[in-house]
């Protein structure tokens, strides 16, 4: 199995990144991976700590219509560039933790996406040279206020409450072009999304170069990628489970605010 | 002259927050003066640091036509509702320093801004409440690419350069409500924007609480109250200085990247 980065909160309070092992103990690193942080002495046991969302990103990034399918599916044409928008650092939950529906809206949708974690500052990067930016790959889910995202046509509201950006629960360093993301609602065996990441209309690496530049990118933070079609509703109580092969699973729950 | 918040570096690369003293001598706190910092005994001479911008935000918002002679003047309604997106804090840069006009765009325009800084943690606040949740005032740039504004619908990128948030010189606490914003470029004796900060249609006590509904507001977080009417371009070489009464004046040139 791949390395697992997680970060993790200890009884105490204490923030730590660190590795999780097959024990699930979690051993310490002195920084932030990306940030060259080694590994310490000091271990967590399973009952010790709980998860947090894998990094603390000083921006996150997303891109909208970036697989062809879910763009026909809103009824819109695939962008000739990636369509970016933001998330507020303060839309971030865990996994496990819940996404809390705001009163505001009547249609609150999950999206399912890949998630890139930038290692190193990025300006003015070639897609050939964006690749060494990026610094692992974890899971995301862009929820999305269905209704204000069409009466505002800004986003920031319909993609911007707290709770609306599930990441997790860990950070892999490789990922297999031909991974599939899938997406699951409550104890349904049939996915709600399923498709793989190379059908992506723009690749990671184009994506990164894009957003370089027009802004400078940051060590630890993140960039979703899009997500494909199958998108819908959640309701009051719904289990939303996103995978992808070879990462794991980001599961959350729906509740009121 | 009221008591203006500044953030330095010194010579030796420390970032401090301090009052800016007559003398111009600044007197380093021990913390930002929202999170309760107190003064020192150390201080900084005038030659011995220069002037970032006044706060670090997580996040930072910024409002859309809200002033109805601005609106008018782009064609578009004053929306109902506070129309909100993101800046990222890359764009930040202090007083002093160069918008650089990107190669992306061929119509770059300044937007002089009031700027609130938030002092505490802000959930759910009614305009009531949430007044004392501002901290301060500083000024603001909104510095945006006009022509990708009306191609990419989403602000980001237009909105989102490196160096296109112009912030600061300083904080103070309070302002007359009938405060005068103008804008000049040049050695201009005439501004290119005028008006007082009451001509606003969303108040910032109602801004902050409209925001506050959507998402967590954290101590030091930005919030742009938009612009007002005289909006135009610049061109290389330009100065652009932005003043408000009772606070200073924000000045930058623009160079090419």
């Amino acid at each position: 199995m791949a390395q697992r980065y997680v970060r993790v909160q200890s009884r105490e309070g204490q923030v730590y990144y660190g590795l999780l092992q097959l024990s699930l103990d979690v051993q310490i690193l002195d920084a932030p991976p990306w940030l060259q942080g080694q590994p310490t002495d000091l271990s967590l046991e399973p009952d010790s700590y709980h998860i947090l969302a894998p990094c603390s990103p000083s921006k996150i990034l997303a891109v909208g219509r970036n697989y062809a399918n879910h763009a026909a599916e809103m009824g819109n044409q695939v962008p000739k560039e990636p369509l970016i928008f933001f998330k507020p650092p303060t839309s971030i939950i865990a996994c496990d933790a819940e996404i809390q529906y705001p009163p505001h809206s009547q249609r609150v949708d999950y999206e399912g996406e890949l998630a890139l974690i930038i290692g190193e500052r990025a300006v003015d990067c070639t897609p050939e040279s964006a690749q060494e930016k990026i610094w692992g790959y974890t899971i995301a889910n862009d929820v999305t206020a269905r209704d204000l995202q069409k009466k505002d046509i800004q986003f920031t509201r319909a993609k911007g409450f707290d709770t609306f950006c599930p990441l997790g629960p860990w950070i892999v360093r490789e990922l297999n072009p031909g991974a599939r993301l899938q997406t699951f609602l409550n104890d349904d065996i049939k996915p709600v999304q399923s498709a793989c990441i190379d059908e992506m209309v723009f690749t990671p690496d184009f994506i990164v170069s894009y957003i370089s530049q027009v802004m400078t990118l940051l060590p630890g933070d993140v960039i979703l990628t899009g997500t494909p079609v199958g998108v819908g509703p959640l309701k009051l109580g719904d289990r939303v489970r996103v995978e992808i092969e070879g990462i794991g699973r980001l599961e959350n729950t729906v509740t009121s605010r």
